[in-house]
């Protein structure tokens, strides 16, 4: 007898419950490498049979708050169209403008600008929803998690880092999903490669980072071509570097950026801020020939990008609008894959 | 035996697809003159029964994502309340300020403020959700269609206009809707008075010319007034002209307010730029007679206005708060109509 | 037979409505002292079984409108959850940004800033939504209560208000439950305090009002400690006070801050506005003792405060993160208190 799609539905994600008991989503590493398969397994039955699943609203009662302190578009309506779809009630927040500006540090005395501390706002959503959901990252690069941090460390409902300055593990969970769907199910010891590209400002690492450990996550032969002054997060390439021997990964770091394009089932483009982020622009502009065009795509199979894309700055027109660009079913991947979490989470 | 709501409802919505398979409602003229009264069948159903056909949740599982690069009150509310009591999750955007600010040209390098480009932005949203919504039109006059045009090229799902430069087809929709009921179920050869009234700003022609196209499609008898300098888009007009002969209807454009109010069956104000729309305000300015008042009204049944109206300007207290004011009803139509779309597309 | 949840709930509905039939729910006032017991009851129920009263979807095929002309977490979080648990659909509107500046005077030339009169909007507003709720207060200080009266007259579905100058009775509702868990049950003939604490800003009566009123409804020994020159509102407190005698509370007003506290069963900490508002920054600072802190703390039971909570202003860390704070359940009893309103309208 065949089991029913909402049977294969709840053994999938007692799967992920088998691996992953946890509650916090922020770098993307939590899952542990059999989690994130199990994840990536729920993802795929979502994505197959997205309509029939919303018509069975799994989650029905339940809701997600979904904190904002910068822009979204995918972010935003793929999280709140997975809840929706799901059953659950999603809560949009703008913070500092629908709500109060908020306070993060120990110990201040309140009397400036910030009427609100996140050791009452965390408990307080939490107290509400069942799942939080938080975007904050800075400005103009940098390290500060303070943000998402404090309300890993107040927050009592389970919490999903909607990107920091150094994790987007929603991205890094749907990139999972689209490296295997190119290379036929797994890409395992498969040659994959991130390219730095020029961008007028000095963006996060939080991207680049989660492609890193998505790649090792799921055993890559991972290139990563960069200008010299642009190299990633020490600290955190050495983190991602340590799951390389349980995944099968290999990473190695190059300046020849058409060297690592070379054989690649996908180069993945994305711009991300000088080491001496003041000087960012500056030392940008010196590598315009990084733009990804014809000739880098020349030996690679498809072009993956994050999104939003600068175009004719990170990409060609010729890459994006050609038959090698797969940055709409990638961006499409993120709904399952979010999902997948938010199931896990709360069916 | 009687057929069961749900039956009924059904039926309706296949006779609009009898009539049109398309995935468009940007002017409003797309369904044609047979699928528009189909429509409108629809939404007397979903009228008479709102609650009922609220709790059968037939869209349980969708998504719309409506995108708002300007402001909205009607629109807005009524859009997201037709998805969400028929069951589907309804996403409201705030573009360029939720949201990353977008490019439409082609081509571009995009080294600017723009970090996203509708090539990308359209057919992801159409990704996450099953229809989207697009609200975008010229702060002062003009004919730019340039955002729901790039939408309409860019986009994989089905698409409602919420208004642009020149349409605001759901508005034209429920105005087709109040205008039967003003005609007793129908306004075939009934009088309706368009009026041009002063609004200190030159906004778009949008609800003018739906307002147009709405009673040619019913087969009205229109008049529409305006003092000289302030005609509506010629090629817009030409274009809603040549409906008239199918559907029976007349236009008559005249100078003279009074007559084109005597015996109408409805007197639709409405403010509108001259088409010198950098000297409107002192254009404007000379017709204060213009405003829709108890004189203009004598010798017709009922007011009509869009909403969001400038009392004393456009119309005075004593009409507006009178008897023949029929704008809240009007206004309340909008839901049904747009329900009657998304049930089309959906259902 | 033990009756079922439903049934359960459906009693408690009915009980509510038995004592209270009323569309305004604006000082919270309105049930009465039977009516709002009922809401409490049906309050305990939804606390107890959130998640399986969620999956009924009691609410089905309704629709609420949240319009805010002012910041919220707590408020618009918990009201939009607890309508989306229900079933219902929650629009979220912010007045004047999303949608049109609205105007409130009666008889005005609109030929200024503001787009849309009241009198259309809460009207229309009422057409697509079962229920609104208006949140508008003054930003500093005062008795203006325009918003919240103005839709008071013109809406003709259900209002809740969301906190005006003088009210924020859902937050009053709140408490109830707050303070009746705290004295076990109920908080008749106990000891509660309301003090005044430090604040920069001359923040409106809204909240210390709306606790007088539910200290009073339940029949509390309340004790209100303000300094010189802070004393609450004259006309509102004469109203609450002839609610003493048949609800058997008492209330005193004292400059003796920590006699207030003494043998509390809670102290709820809250800033308020300096009758002569304009030199309030001055007036407020020379009573910087006033901070809740260990020592007023020391004869009393519980800290409650509204949220947001300006902490080591109002209150100190040691208080705020010590065994006797209850800010949080308290904000959490939001959800039930609301979900009771919207049910006794809707169910």
């Amino acid at each position: 007898m065949t089991p029913t799609l909402e049977t294969r539905l709840h053994d999938a994600v007692s799967k992920v419950r088998q691996y992953w008991r946890g509650t916090r989503f922020l770098d993307g590493l939590e899952p542990g490498i059999e989690g994130t398969q199990a994840l990536l397994d729920v993802a795929r039955i979502y994505r197959a049979y997205r309509l029939e699943i919303g018509r069975m609203r799994l989650l029905q009662g339940r809701a997600v708050a979904g904190l904002f302190f910068d822009p979204s578009l995918r972010t935003h309506t793929s999280m709140e169209v997975a809840a929706g779809r799901l059953g659950a009630h999603f809560v949009h927040l703008v913070g500092g403008q629908d709500t109060w500006k908020m306070e993060f540090a120990e110990g201040t005395v309140m009397d400036g600008m910030a009427a609100e501390h996140v050791k009452e706002a965390a408990p307080v959503l939490s107290s509400y929803a069942d799942v939080l959901a938080v975007r904050a990252f800075p400005k103009h690069g940098g390290r500060d998690e303070t943000v998402i941090r404090a309300f890993a460390r107040y927050a009592g409902a389970p919490l999903i880092n909607l990107e920091s300055a150094l994790a987007h593990p929603c991205q890094g969970l749907a990139d999972m999903l689209t490296l295997a769907d190119l290379g036929g199910g797994s890409y395992l010891g498969k040659k994959v490669c991130l390219s730095w590209a020029p961008h007028p400002k000095p963006l996060p690492q939080a991207v680049p980072l989660s492609v890193v450990r998505a790649a090792i996550l799921g055993g890559a032969d991972l290139h990563v071509a960069c200008p010299e002054g642009f190299d990633l997060d020490d600290e955190e390439m050495e983190r991602a570097q340590s799951f390389c021997h349980d995944t099968g990964a290999k990473m190695t770091v190059t300046r020849d950026q058409m060297a690592a394009t070379q054989g690649a089932i996908a180069v993945y483009g994305k711009g991300w801020g000088a080491r001496d982020y003041d000087r960012h622009a500056d030392l940008a502009a010196a590598h315009r020939g990084w733009t990804i065009g014809d000739t880098q795509m020349e030996g690679a199979n498809a072009f993956l990008h994050c999104l939003p894309v600068r175009r004719n700055v990170i990409v060609s027109d010729s890459v994006i609008d050609g038959p090698k660009s797969r940055v709409i079913p990638q961006a499409a991947n993120r709904e399952p894959v979010q999902a997948a979490v938010l199931l896990s989470w709360m069916l």
